[in-house]
């Protein structure tokens, strides 16, 4: 697919979304991980999570006051090995990186390092935080809870968030093994891309309150702020397709991104108070670090980890199908389409962008504007 | 479904699965480690990994020799929270059981553990290791790789075993939160269950190299073993309902199984040598152990883990729908329905108990026989 969207230079939009983010009193060096983390998932070509959240996300919820710009970490507890922060609603992002940083720390000391975050808010792409344990050469496993989107298998009441179970792993390629997505077949960003894109959702995906598979992209977007439909599971519907597996995998990022450190879960972290009014989101996030120096050693590690990924691409494609991916090899070959031109921006970003610089008579001129 | 099999007494089936394990020449007590963990899985009602097992893939693989009784196991690294063993063609049983006591210890002191074992053979169910960790108060999780018999993405040869990626977490109910299971869609005992009831596979869960699904259950067998078809990973075929998902977690699970310990993988696994004659296993498994109490501490973890259960399974269930389950729970019930009448055995079962007896001249008497 050939882009046709402006491009703005990684700089720039870096430069531009830090100045945004300390306008909105977000501290310089807490600005430049939150840009740095939005702007790897316009990198790797995971759009729903990077500049098209920028506002919506962030700057809005630090508007409303749900996200606090100035993130108190309060380190609740420590061990060797372990670490559990109160983000006290400040940027998830802000606490993520400072957890991954002592953890990674940790880990080169004692081979194995776990943590927990509680009272924290989105965290981005939980594949930012294990690629943060990869580049230090070791193994990086993270997940997040989010607002009740999922049902049960049998169920039909939105219960647990998209839960993300993600794993980043060293490979002697040029890119690493990375698995970063939902535990639910699809997540609300797809389903927003399809209403966009005018495409119905696949069926099978959702399921509304009477128990029926609901296809219409619109109509779910409605029905799910009103809680009258949910995601189904990996493997969807019942069990004969393994729906239940899936619904294990979503509870079991539910349970370790809460009972760790002993924060809120599930309708907890609707971001609605009883009344209806907004509320803090008191996300949880976990994350675990594992040095393979401390197993057979990094080059062993990294080099069975390619092996495996280079014979499963070179394993027999289905009739009609051009190749067989592994896991991060697509982002890999995003950011090498993108890594000269910049970030792609739509319409509704430009528009975004243009009314922050004002807002803030920040002294950027963007490309798309000449 | 009432149970019209007749049973064994528990003791009598593990007093008996001990003297023919050591009359096979392992010693008595790595006979009663295998014994339990067969049994184990006859107690949470999963029949595919338990005493129907014994002969097939345990016995007869010592009688053919890819199978070694005597379990030579070998520190091949440790540190103080990991630990590398080579488990030389002995039984993988004993093998994860000595790996877990060591990792629960490592967990009790540091917090967290982590291990790998290779060359080794079939380990029973993965929840077994998991649970150990859970009876010591701690989260467990585990993976083991197998013989070829899942396709990537895209592709339809077998590469990938069925993978479990099982977690087992302590809660403050009367069972644990246990998540067992293969990362493909389907396994092949659940195939062979199919067959021998008659029964077809449903379709989306099996391809052929053709491309297409395959759902009469004999024929898949057929095929499989001629290396004509694949299992297809969670998720199904293609990505739109999500089956790259499904793949990544069979990735994963392929790479920790091999990569921390640099033992062999996928086609290295098929238990045949280049000229078709059989070859041993050298399977490789990975074991993490997490102990609560380095974080907010059991008791807190115990409490949101079983709340989460409690909530997921009052939520509103689908129409039609019986009941909402959680990971562990039927296991839970099967063990509640069998503990007071024994181990459920068919009549190929009972042919082989005979036959074992007979062959050993042991002193049994089995109710089946009166």
């Amino acid at each position: 697919m050939t882009e046709t969207r402006p491009f703005v230079p990684w700089d720039m939009m870096n430069a531009f979304m830090i100045d945004v983010f300390a306008a909105y009193g977000v501290p310089r060096e807490d600005a430049a991980i939150c840009a740095d983390v939005l702007l790897e998932s316009d990198r790797r070509g995971i759009e729903s999570h990077g500049c098209n959240r920028f506002k919506p996300i962030y700057l809005d919820r630090i508007e409303e006051g749900t996200l606090l710009p100035v993130t108190e970490l309060e380190i609740v507890k420590e061990t060797p090995t372990t670490l559990v922060m109160d983000a006290h609603n400040g940027l998830g992002m802000v606490a993520s990186y400072r957890m991954m940083e002592r953890l990674i720390e940790k880990a080169k000391v004692y081979g194995m390092a776990g943590g927990s975050i509680f009272n924290s808010t989105h965290y981005g792409i939980a594949g930012y935080w294990t690629t943060m344990a990869e580049k230090a050469g070791m193994i990086g496993i993270s997940g997040t809870n989010a607002r009740p989107s999922v049902a049960p298998t049998f169920g039909v009441e939105p219960m647990m968030g998209t839960n993300p179970l993600t794993f980043t792993m060293p490979t002697d390629e040029a890119f690493p093994f990375n698995f970063d997505c939902a535990t639910s077949t699809i997540q609300n960003g797809k389903i927003e891309y399809y209403e966009r894109s005018g495409k119905e959702t696949p069926p099978g995906l959702v399921i509304t309150s009477e128990g029926e598979s609901l296809t219409d992209s619109g109509r779910i977007l409605k029905e799910m702020r009103a809680g009258r439909c949910a995601l189904l599971p990996l493997g969807g519907a019942g069990e004969a397709s393994g729906g239940y597996k899936g619904y294990g995998f979503s509870a079991i990022v539910e349970i370790l991104s809460a009972a760790l450190s002993g924060g809120p879960f599930m309708k907890q972290l609707s971001g609605k108070k009883e009344d209806g009014s907004k509320d803090m989101y008191r996300l949880g996030h976990f994350f675990f670090v594992i040095n393979p120096e401390f197993f057979m050693g990094l080059e062993t590690f990294k080099e069975t980890a390619g092996e495996i990924c280079r014979e499963l691409r070179a394993s027999e494609k289905a009739p009609g199908a051009e190749r067989i991916y592994t896991a991060g090899e697509k982002e890999w070959e995003a950011w090498q389409e993108r890594k000269d031109k910049g970030v792609p921006v739509g319409e509704s970003i430009q528009k975004e962008l243009i009314e922050l610089r004002d807002k803030f008579q920040l002294p950027y001129r963007f490309p798309f504007e000449s």
